[in-house]
């Protein structure tokens, strides 16, 4: 089935390119990459370099360039660097004639593919087949097999090795670049500027078909690399298999011992064995995680391709975050955002709580980073960064964005004043237990965390005496075009909420494990007040009214008083179309003009509005919205089925789900910053929007409720759940939902349809008519 | 004795201009204006109009021009209008040749002189000789004698009446232009756009010499004026005087009756006669007023120049505020801003009580448009305005400046965040009640402003439970460099002083006048627990602490962190010269450079501070202070005399008191727009240095202070003082500071001097060596 611009796909689990366009490089590179959560490997041709954003960027290896303010992933040597020539004319798609063309990337196992037949200016014709994948098998590694025919007869020359030539955006993160040659195998070893962390990339080969007639090894610059020889008749074909491993020593204490060893146990192995490791991890993954759509393809194939970038931004060998560009390349410092809990970590809570688990781990394990953030700002407790790397340390640099009129850098306050990133973090922890009912963890993490951010809270709200209340001030919402505002609804909301999550499971654990929470609150040195005040600012919290006639939520003090302009009117006020909308004076700032709307964000995670609160405020902020952000969308299509517009919600999923595949989000640039790269995030809410918002899935304190709407495009829906502790398979079609725990648990889980709650025994079924 | 630039000074008591200077067009017309507090005429020349800055501003007049933002006063038109021809060549110091010239101003009497000697182009010659006052007797008036001399013979004309083409910045304030004739009186009748203000503009003449050939009364456009022909022999000369009565609707009902019964009136009194009860007047002012400084003309004549333009700023005649332009143009909307209280009050409260009266009576009568202004951003009590008009409402636009790079608006803060302006009007009125201990007007008036005010602080301040304090958050200081800080130490210290004052006036109330103030409490709906706020928010406000080791005081939270740089490497970073260096992306937003130092400002006004903190917090903040404000160099001059920077302190008062006469600040324009005119605080500042800096006066509780640094300039010092009922006349020369009672009191007035105290009785004198 075609697809929009020159995407098809064949089985709705696939995407394939049928042409070339150059204008696409950064998109499509990122499109097609290749990604196991340790490593993200961009989808881009072998004899590539730079200067085509070729890039294999890997987790936890967070440094600060030479001369950069950011602290971000490296993007490490490229291991799978090939060029190959044909009577020394160089293969490349932008020279010659590309007769057949293909670039595709199974969805389902993780494998990209290339197949090319080139003839070369002077009239050399070769094949080219190509399949890499990075393993879910071993993390480290990257496997190729690089197959060529000749067309024509003549000298077929292959260079290949390691590329040290790297895309860095923000400057050189290696102070040395060391090469090593061993057993057949090619190595090289690198120390980062700052951190001095060493990262090894080793190479080895195994070429079948016949054996070249000369090989040389080579170092020109930072390409270190093989080159080899064969005379072809037509028609003869050569296959190259390339194992790379890349380990750093953050990691392990030797990575280039490490490396070796596992390149020389995989060329042993061979390509055929390692591809089916990798392939059975693939397909257990999508045993639970898969979501199948019935009579529409297109959304079938958006669907899977949104999971699969979610999923391999994701590491799940270890408590790291989930970067806001995954590993796609270094935007946004591969740090974790508010993202992580909103939009990310859901579709893992009710799919795979094992990853889950890691993710809500991983703010435990950055929780001192918090807790220091919060001491820098005069706070105590924890105030989460809000670019979150290895220690939780704030990474957001004091001026972010520059003004493209005067040059000069622009102070944005999402570091110090977007405090809701705290209370998120206690909403994924709850959203983990409450599915999961994981008390275990939240007895040795979860409570920590929760405590230390009601503890910031208290260190961050004001009384207001005279009004008997506490209000948040100075404040940025997820609506990022507005800092510096009150009583935003969205933070103090969460807020509220978290206070009330430590209250409850400060309650639980004084009558449960009344020993633990002495330890852990003589560990955390919790005041004896600090139940007290907790309950106290939950109750007295101010959270902005509802109005009783229009049922409107302000967004935060004073905001319905601004400029009411439309954000189509309000483009037309730039000077400059890349300017930044936000602070300190772009053009949103004093106008009602939306980056994405909080009250609606809001809507899309608490439940208990009315249906009167979420249809006003839908349609109140929805036409106010720019949707600036890549996380609007998904939310807007969520709450646009809370709010019975089922067309719009129809449209924004559209929007959402193509925000990287027809390359729908066109700013590669805002505020002067490379912003390129996969929007993990908007990827994770394609699985909310389904989920929560087609099928109307939420969890209630005693059990599950569904609402669902399916769109008119489609004629049915499965999907599993994993939720409190039991197993389900959710069937809908235009008739009717149809639920089926397959686990064989002891308890009946409480399922609630509209006005009615019944109950799902393990191994029964449910069928609710529509 | 020859000043700066082309001025000089024959005996201390006046100003000359020696020739003439195009390019000083504003700051001339500024310098030799004449005043009397109702009205200000611009010190130029009679045959000029709008191009050329003429203007004739009225108090009480505050009107929105057309498509304007701004509500500011009206320049009416100028009834002094006068054109002088020969043989049909027009008089002008453009063209012909100018043999004579001299402009001046007897600051003594208020009188504007100017002689001419012309060449017309064609050789004819002429002698003018002006006289100009506007009236302290009668302040409608306006009053000018016109004498010429025929140099050669010819045909003279004059052309004199009222020129209804004003200057008017920001649009035209008039939607009428009526003209009558009766009684040889010609008359101007205008209403204004918005208030639909009548402006009536009457004129009468009286020709001596001898009668004109012939004369003709015509409109042309805005020109309402009668031409008068004189064929002339040589050394013939013709006077012609004018009397102009200028009155408006707001202060009678029929403005162009009275005008032309004034005019009528004044015309048979003759020119002398009218000169006379003028000069009268001043010279009163001057025996309470006057500072003579021995042995330094120069600071002499600026001293008086400054005091002379601060009174001619000044409504003596009604309740009004002194704008921080005066009456000189425009600029500031012809309003009070925080400057009025401590710039320009304390020289009336120590000289002239019953002027100071009118001033803090000012603030009473605009106490609803305070509450106003604090209801309508969500507080309550009285939020005084920023920039302060006839009824107190806020005057201020939400956008003031514009960016000069982008050509956008920017959202400056001063209407909203300066809040200091309401315990400054209580500064105001408690230096007004220190010094006359009048219990009336506190009691009456003084009460309801200090308690709405400190309602105004409950409603503004919050408390921080955690540390069991109150704090204040999002400010902007007197240094407007920097919006949005939270506890900036002198809107803090002087919050608490304002409450602090009302707690004592309230037990004293409570006390001495309790069916006063049970009327009171009643009247302004005081909470019961009113008091008890007031005391606990004054007792747990949050005061910047003096750190104990360097003994600086933060000027807000934060400052220290913010970049360490001074002014003038600062500078270097401007793109544009005009730029606007604060919020929201100045060059100085993110650095420590001020726009005057607001902990040293504090130091100014309060008293208490030990010598280790006045010396290390002024020698921190000085080199960081940019002086953007004309306030600035007063303030300066006056802590470095408490610091023991003599030097400087005498640099930082002539800086001051030439800010004007030498041009010195060159800011005509700042962030786009037009800040020209007279600097009336700056003015002020001038008798606050020498009283309160040289002479070293402050007053306390039981008594008033000395600590004279008499600058090594100068030999001697002597000014009256008007405090706590007794009369004080102050001498200081280089060996002793000798104080004598003029009044025949009751009491002894307690003098603290170094550290002994002695009681100073009526009548008597007290010595103290140096």
């Amino acid at each position: 089935m075609q697809l929009q611009n020159n995407i098809r796909t064949s089985s709705g689990w696939d995407i394939i390119e049928n042409s070339f366009d150059e204008a696409q490089l950064v998109t499509t590179g990122s499109n097609f990459m290749i990604g196991n959560g340790y490593l993200g490997y961009r989808g881009t041709f072998e004899e590539w370099g730079a200067k085509e954003y070729v890039a294999c960027v890997v987790t936890d290896t967070w440094d600060q360039a030479e001369g950069s303010r950011w602290s971000e992933l490296c993007n490490v040597p490229n291991g799978l660097f090939t060029e190959l020539r044909i009577n020394k004319e160089k293969l490349s798609i932008f020279e010659g004639e590309t007769t057949e063309y293909l670039r595709s990337l199974d969805l389902k196992h993780g494998i990209n593919q290339r197949k090319v037949t080139w003839t070369s200016p002077k009239g050399s014709q070769v094949q080219i087949q190509v399949e890499k994948f990075a393993s879910h098998d071993n993390h480290h590694l990257l496997v190729m097999r690089y197959a060529f025919k000749a067309l024509s007869a003549g000298m077929f020359q292959i260079t290949t090795g390691i590329d040290g030539e790297v895309w860095s955006i923000n400057g050189e993160h290696f102070k040395s670049f060391d090469t090593t040659e061993k057993d057949h195998l090619i190595a090289v070893q690198q120390h980062t500027y700052e951190m001095n962390t060493e990262i090894c990339v080793v190479e080895g080969i195994y070429i079948s078909g016949r054996q070249p007639e000369g090989s040389t090894l080579n170092k020109e610059g930072k390409r270190f690399f093989r080159e080899f020889q064969f005379d072809l008749q037509k028609d003869e074909e050569i296959v190259l298999e390339k194992v790379v491993s890349i380990i750093h020593s953050n990691e392990v204490e030797d990575p280039l011992g490490l490396a070796r060893d596992e390149v020389k146990q995989a060329l042993q192995l061979g390509y055929d064995e390692l591809k089916l490791a990798h392939k059975k991890h693939w397909e257990a993954f999508w045993e639970k995680s898969d979501i199948e759509i019935q009579g529409n393809l297109e959304a079938q194939v958006l669907t899977r391709f949104n999971i699969y970038q979610a999923y391999i931004a994701t590491p799940t060998h270890d408590n790291l975050p989930i970067g806001a560009r995954g590993l796609s390349c270094q935007v946004y410092q591969g740090a974790a955002f508010w993202d992580q809990e909103t939009f990310n970590l859901p579709m893992y809570v009710y799919t795979h709580p094992d990853i889950a688990q890691k993710l809500v781990a991983y703010r435990h394990d950055t929780l001192q980073g918090a807790k220091r953030k919060a001491k820098n700002l005069g706070y105590y407790g924890a105030f989460y960064a809000w670019t979150s790397g290895k220690t939780g340390d704030e990474l957001f640099p004091d001026f972010f964005f520059t003004d493209v009129l005067t040059g000069r850098p622009i102070r944005n306050h999402f570091n110090c004043w977007q405090i809701h990133v705290s209370p998120d973090v206690v909403y994924g922890i709850w959203l983990y237990y409450e599915a999961t009912l994981d008390w275990d963890f939240m007895v040795n993490q979860g409570a920590e965390i929760i405590f230390e951010v009601a503890q910031f809270l208290v260190s961050r709200v004001h009384f207001k005496k005279d009004k008997n209340r506490y209000e948040i001030i100075r404040l940025l919402g997820p609506d990022e075009y507005h800092e510096n505002v009150d009583n935003n609804a969205y933070t103090n909301y969460l807020s509220r909420y978290s206070l009330q999550k430590a209250c409850e499971v400060y309650q639980k654990l004084n009558k449960e494990n009344p020993k633990v929470l002495a330890a852990l609150s003589e560990k955390i040195e919790l005041p004896e007040t600090a139940y007290d005040s907790w309950k106290e600012i939950a109750d007295l919290l101010y959270i902005p009214e509802t109005h009783p006639e229009t049922h409107l939520i302000e967004q935060f003090d004073g905001y319905f008083k601004l400029e009411d302009i439309e954000p189509d009117a309000l483009r037309m006020r730039l000077i400059d179309p890349g300017e930044y909308w936000g602070w300190p004076n772009g053009i949103a700032v004093n106008t009602q003009v939306l980056k994405q709307a909080d009250v609606v964000q809001l809507m899309a995670m608490l439940e208990g509005f009315s249906q009167e609160e979420l249809t006003a405020n839908y349609e109140y902020y929805e036409p106010r919205t720019e949707h600036g952000s890549s996380l609007s969308p998904s939310v807007h299509a969520l709450v646009a089925c809370k709010a019975n517009h089922e067309e719009e919600a129809y449209r924004y999923f559209m929007e959402s789900a193509t925000i990287d595949l027809y390359n729908a989000s066109k700013k590669v640039l805002s505020g002067g910053s490379f912003l390129g790269g996969i929007h993990t995030a908007a990827a994770g809410g394609v699985w909310l929007i389904i989920v929560k918002g087609f099928a109307g899935f939420a969890v209630v304190d005693d059990g599950v409720r569904f609402n669902p709407k399916l769109p008119k495009e489609w004629e049915g829906l499965s999907f599993r759940l994993d939720i409190k502790q039991c197993e389900l398979l959710v069937n809908l079609d235009k008739d009717a939902l149809t639920l089926r725990r397959t686990d064989g648990g002891e308890h009946g889980l409480k399922v609630y349809f509209k006005e009615n709650a019944e109950l799902l025994k393990p191994k029964a079924s449910l069928v609710f008519k529509l």
